[in-house]
């Protein structure tokens, strides 16, 4: 069997142990003589499947019993317009702008109406860096942040305060480090960067929140549909719930998510001294302050284009893949989610290393 | 290995042979060291996927050049609400109840507002036929039916003609038989009965039907959105796009539409036949005239709930599963989609005849 180290931005690599195990039980879930895709999920084979992912959420994420834990789909571009239809009070919305997918977030409740305000942005730096001292006002309907760009790799360190409810988009570093739950109203993500395949949508909000939803928006677009019925009203994405769930069991013997924080830190650390001990050869797109631990985004000095594509083309012969940067930035990107190891992480600054020395 | 018998409604039976090339691949697809659920959906690799399985559907299903194959999320139940939504023109819709499923696309398209009509129904029965002779307004700004009902296994033999644009919800019979297209205008379908696992929807609907839609809808809930950008607008769920090409490729094998319908007849035919020769043991919920080819809803004589729990018993220590009927109408449900094989009826058909010989 072949196996390759896996940068790619998402969809994204997937720890072996749990495609493993899912490749064992793939004909024959636990003697059922069923793959679990099979499964009624109104069976109790797929319903302990569904609770025991939940269960495995909340004790390793300690999301405290206010808040529903809900498996949607649409990815998080649904969620840009199911956001303001559930949360929006027809007051002020406002945004941090640190990216495409903040922006996306934006043009979706624009398209509703309602009144949008952008109180911090870094649009004009190329999404260099996270503002500082994000200020959103208390009697805002909601605030929202995106909390990891993967394309610019800046990432929050800290989550601003506000007493309006905080929305965070979490889809490329959810479950990467622990959750200061008194500060998050509020938090989704698609699942196909730290979680599972792509196609399904967690959402962990705040029962409170959910009744503010009028009744002329459809029931597959109300939080409070999938919180009273268990995420059952119609037929989940079972087999995306399932790999959650081995994805979850899989951090649990990690160590948990604090494990894998300090992990992901290492390994991140690993990257950007390589960029930093470079001598100018790689440059950083983040400013330093706002460096993601998920995504590390660089370029060759003076975006040499020549260069950085010679450096990528060198990769995938090392059986690298997905380092192309993207199109607004450029350059390389290495993504280097939960399931990223070490030793992979170790290859490529090897080869950075290298092409620099032979390259200078 | 062991494999059940599964006569589950849905998420239900998948072919042996679909399960076994995907379990193969699961850890590296065509030899990329990836598996396809970690490939990025802007790859080369998965690309091929994705057109592979649309290419492969026009060709099987015969669908024409001006109809687009979208993929969705969020199941049937969402596009009970994206429907009027992205097709009404604030005139009439008119809709034949025919169970559960169409009763809900009714009532989201009364959430909205809209001016519904149902033409026909056969509620007062059970919903134990579908209507003769439905007749749908030329003018509406849609017609909607409901194909196969697997709650109380009926099933349109032809689609009523209207000059209205029709919608068919054949989420329980798509790909089990030609389509005559010149009657249809839209068609979808969540893939977990007849094309993969839970967590996809298909949406065949024609170019010119998508240019209805105001600029007020949501970008994730316009279909235009995703014909626009061949349903990689975001990231879709790759995995069941996977399944579905494979499902394809295994729907070719057996000799295409045509020879996976006449199969599925000898199926249904053996099932009904048994019911009809049982002296009344077993009675049939469908009227004759309206029987599912995919769907067979019975009950024991007198609607015995003591004996049809003993016969449910007897089903699983035989390992057949999801025989159970739904709560609505009792008794067992066998449903025989694509992927149930003529040995797996012939198991349920021989356990009926030898119940009802030592019950009668």
């Amino acid at each position: 069997m072949h196996r390759a180290i896996n940068f790619g931005a998402g969809p994204s690599a997937i720890p072996l142990d749990v495609l493993r195990e899912a490749q064992e039980q793939f004909l024959d879930f636990n003697g059922s003589g069923l793959s679990i895709m099979e499964a009624s999920h109104r069976s109790k084979l797929y319903e302990d499947v569904h609770n025991g992912a939940i269960a495995l959420m909340r004790e390793l994420y300690a999301i405290p019993e206010d808040y529903d834990v809900l498996f949607l789909q649409g990815g998080a571009s649904l969620q840009f317009a199911m956001i303001p239809m559930n949360l929006s009070l027809g007051g002020k919305i406002q945004f941090a702008d640190t990216g495409v997918w903040s922006s996306k977030a934006i043009k979706e409740a624009k398209i509703q109406g309602l009144n949008v305000e952008i109180v911090a942005s870094s649009k004009e730096s190329t999404y260099d860096h996270i503002p500082e001292n994000i200020v959103f006002d208390d009697d805002a309907d909601y605030a929202y942040i995106t909390s990891n760009n993967t394309i610019y790799g800046t990432q929050y360190k800290n989550y601003p305060s506000t007493k309006a409810p905080l929305v965070v988009d979490a889809s490329s570093d959810i479950f990467s480090y622990p959750i200061d739950w008194s500060k998050v109203d509020m938090m989704f993500a698609g699942a196909q960067k730290n979680a599972g395949p792509s196609g399904l949508t967690i959402v962990i909000i705040k029962k409170s929140l959910q009744s503010r939803v009028k009744e002329s928006v459809p029931t597959m677009l109300r939080y409070s549909t999938y919180s009273a019925e268990n995420s059952l009203y119609n037929t989940p994405p079972t087999f995306g719930i399932y790999m959650l769930g081995l994805t979850m069991k899989w951090i649990k013997k990690q160590g948990g998510i604090k494990a894998v924080q300090a992990n992901n830190e290492k390994k991140a650390k690993l990257l950007y001294d390589a960029i930093d001990n470079s001598n100018g050869f790689y440059v950083g797109h983040s400013q330093k302050s706002s460096r993601s631990m998920m995504n590390v985004s660089f370029n060759i000095k003076d975006k040499n284009a020549e260069l950085e594509g010679k450096l990528i083309k060198l990769s995938t012969q090392r059986d690298m893949i997905g380092l192309k940067g993207h199109r607004s930035v450029g350059g390389l990107r290495a993504s280097i989610y939960n399931a990223m190891s070490i030793e992979g992480v170790q290859a490529l600054v090897d080869l950075m290393q290298e092409f620099a020395n032979e390259n200078r």
